[in-house]
């Protein structure tokens, strides 16, 4: 039986690595039989948990039955070691983004030409059920012609200055699943983005070349206007909406709470904050996007969301970047 | 032009009559002449605040030029004030209940036999808006043929003990509103009640024959079950839902917020109480009903409610209470 | 590593076999061994899914390898399965209602005394995290003493009438999950329980001896007043609400729709319906009861609920349903 | 009693006028004596309902007994009737804007150099209780510092391209409320205004040099961020909200649907929408912004807001109009 499994070999042991870990054992198709981390405690611990081997990129390369390489190690990593997955037959699943350096990915782009379909970009959110039943509430024609969209993205807890020295920052880490949402949903591409970005949460991140808050306007090539809210802190949990206005009508998500329990008091009425943070908001987006690309790798099929994806949404990303520095609109088409 | 203004009297002149006077001299249709109450320095607080003159009831009921009488005083005065008003030619509004015994009540409909459709009663849920609007959605047939009602009617602050001794109590003058709105939503008759009445929030009531919680289940002529819950005390506030199932689908109407002000911080999600209490509440209801009766005395036309709803709701509350103290259900279609 | 799984045995292969199945597979301490039901097709259908053996009942018995009995076929065969299986040392899980006959369930007690806390019944609500967490918020202490409580429990589709011949009725078989639930949620019994039960849906269901709508009325021995609203028919899906008022506020759980989207237009703003019925809103508490289950056999620590808690539901739905036929109320101590 | 009356004098018979005087005439303390209008069907239909006598522009600012002006006629007519009341000892009420012209708003400002208290402006939404609600709640630091704030402010219907022609457009009539809104809620500047302004809804509207869609970022002094989504057309009705994020969490103000009915059937779940259209959403800022006017007059208090404020927002939308047109941010201190 187990020669028919997909064998898997893992990079990274943190916590997006241990979510997919978790997920892949979950799924009796695979077989998870190397994690490779530089943190030797840290990968024996994943794979002490998962019945995987602890072994060195070199030998996780040199294996020819790996059939899906799974990248979920910190980002500066990602090019090197998908473009050495890339070198081999197997399929990849590559963690956001591809690179921090958009000359990086081109490079990394022309390398896997022609193999673009076999890598799938970890943008889960385009798994998530409620995001899905929006797009499919857009695409049966309810709200009739897409005028103006909003997302709000916003994380729970900012980071201690530290943490975020080697970050690649909110625009490129976080806001860049946005950048790839608005795509997805809209079917369509950025002409242009003007971003305002600022330390407001605290001014010290200004000292290590960040900010914690972005409000981002992006004109479609279709015309559409989309605005994105991102921040580092929203005290009250992980804020997560679209609302999509239309010729016939509006449609949106809100937040998922962690449970329907409403008290009502003397102190008013309260109901529970929205699920906290990534890891439980996007549980069920975690295990589709999962089981989505183990489906291509058991069947051959492109993978979606792809390299290209990727390419594009990093793309958006310096020129947001670009556009924050400038503090001047930028076109999107060819940032470079 | 004042001849042909209504010219009105108001007996009392407390929390309800002053409610009733503020709406009666903000309608231009209206010369608000006499408020009658025996507590003088009330009497005169209000008439100086109305434009009225301070006057006993003999000389309230000698004006012929009085078109109006409206009777908010105290519960155990209301049928005398009735039948001596209705020994006028003037129009009556008055006060639930017509009495706390409804062997007065009935003598008292025997005097005003003929009249009925000149004495309104204070019935001031049938006015309010919502509730109207859920009506229309029954009338409309959106939910089809009823089933199962659910009347959730707590007031926000239980009085004291001394503050109880008095009162004809939580069935004959709370859930008598209930018992009307049952009976006007539904237009459809109680046959039968069963009611459990205990003193869960003060125990001390039954000390001065009171209780403060009941739940009531009513069977309608036509089949539809109807469950009542009154309570004295909802420490959030007034809380006053309907629920509306039937063979297509479900009809409520929610508490009213004070705003809709939401504030989401690290303690949760915060949403304001409802309105308060009746004052705030029911404010548009008691506005509309006194505007429907001066447009029946000012037209000549058959108030709605009137003296028999006034008489129905008695009765179903007389064989509530009957089934509270027998533990046993009791007919409602003759009680007595 | 196989000799030392938990070792199942199932008996039925209908919709709710078909959910503990699924989830006893997906838990890797379980190896399901044996299906049994009357239909050789829906027994080989469901054994082929689950890697399982089709075996007739005294095979099942037979084996000393099975630590667990799981009884899901229809109610009538539940208190001959559980007798034999109370015979064996294993543990045993069985659907609701032990018997539709309270003499019988009360032999059975008599057979497996002792043994009580090995046998777990399947009220499966009482592991749905939202009404845990309503349980957790009143123990909590955060709504004071409890005074009303309110469930609402409705089916989505009624059966036809042919459908619902063989039924131990709206009373035994599904209100019975709502006498559960009062007892867990409360701590505490009924003392009384008064109900109306109607064919108001469907007035056909009479000439079978069945009643399609019940409105119930339960005071708790320590005064707490309870009505649950059951009906075979929420147009709209899965009706399951609870309500609990209390002296320092409430605390509720509405239904759990569909999806978040709210799609808003010239006809209104719509949100999605309720999750359809019990497979998709007891999702979550369908997996934790036998993960409860499994975790018990693993670990020999008593079950919850047991077959105490499915004899004291079985009584108030016995007095349930003899307060329905006589139209009185009945005291819940001693039913019979 | 009527010398000490507030005798007063309306421009204009149009929806807003009307709105006017009908609150005007609602306050006992006024005597609306002129109504003053090129239309003199209109003007004497809504001098034939308030009581009023139809009178030209130089009658109107030659009686020496008028103590308050008010200007509700079009636009382009602003300007010079407050030119000509403020040479009165009178107090006026303008509607916003001023004039379309930045330049003629300040030679306006210098003729009423002095008297800019006495110049109340129709910001009606400063006194929505909703709103005024929500600033109550960020000046009582329940949210923390105030760092990213999102209006939404869209009209239910469109216009058609002839009704377009003479407005002074989408930013200028309609987002000038949103610029005042966000100057007194957080009583801040803004520092730098972003706009991108298209014609989605209506691509004709282009011909007419007007647009429908605008997504408005600004920055204020503060460092807030801001976004302001307009449009003309929003199906579901009037669409008003307001969303404050700060470091302690976050405040908002949803909708006000027309009732609190709520349908629920096989189609969904169904609520109401908002209030259709600005007189039925802000009728009550209406009545409060004429009492607070009122009230200012009688009791020679500075009113508020103010001319600096109609100056201050029409600055602001000529900075946003810069913006649009030259597709780049422009700085608001000082836009021309």
């Amino acid at each position: 039986m187990n020669q028919k499994k997909i064998t898997a070999c893992l990079f990274g042991a943190g916590e997006m690595a241990t979510i997919h870990a978790t997920n892949l054992i979950s799924d009796p198709r695979v077989d998870l039989r190397y994690v490779v981390d530089p943190s030797s405690e840290r990968a024996h611990a994943l794979a002490a948990a998962t019945g995987a081997q602890v072994v060195g990129p070199d030998a996780a390369f040199a294996d020819p039955d790996i059939r899906a390489y799974l990248i979920a190690s910190p980002p500066r990593t990602h090019a090197d070691y998908l473009e050495r997955a890339a070198a081999t037959q197997a399929y990849v699943f590559c963690e956001k983004p591809i690179d921090h350096d958009i000359g990086r990915i081109l490079d990394c782009m022309a390398r896997l030409k022609g193999r673009e379909d076999r890598v799938q970009l970890g943008f889960n959110r385009r798994f998530d059920f409620q995001f899905a039943r929006l797009k499919d509430t857009i695409r049966a024609g309810h709200i009739g012609k897409v005028e103006q969209v909003l997302i709000i993205s916003r994380d729970p807890e900012a980071p201690d200055v530290e943490g975020f020295i080697h970050s690649s920052g909110l625009l490129k880490e976080t806001a860049i699943h946005d950048f790839d949402l608005v795509r997805w949903l809209l079917d369509d591409e950025p002409a242009e983005v003007f971003v305002m970005g600022d330390a407001l949460i605290n001014p010290e991140y200004l000292t290590v070349g960040q900010i914690d808050t972005t409000t981002t306007a992006l004109r479609m090539r279709g015309g559409t206007h989309v605005t994105i809210l991102n921040s580092l802190r929203a005290s009250f949990g992980y804020d997560q909406r679209i609302e999509v206005l239309g010729s016939l009508g509006q449609a949106t998500v809100g937040n998922v709470p962690e449970s329907l329990v409403v008290l009502s008091t003397a102190d008013g009425i309260w109901g529970e904050k929205p699920l906290w943070n990534y890891p439980q908001r996007y549980a069920q987006a975690y295990r589709s996007e999962i089981a989505s690309f183990v489906h291509s790798v058991a069947t051959g099929a492109a993978v979606t969301p792809n390299a290209f994806d990727g390419l594009r949404a990093s793309q958006i990303a310096e020129a947001a970047l670009l556009s924050m520095s400038s503090r001047l609109p930028v076109p999107c088409d060819n940032p470079l």
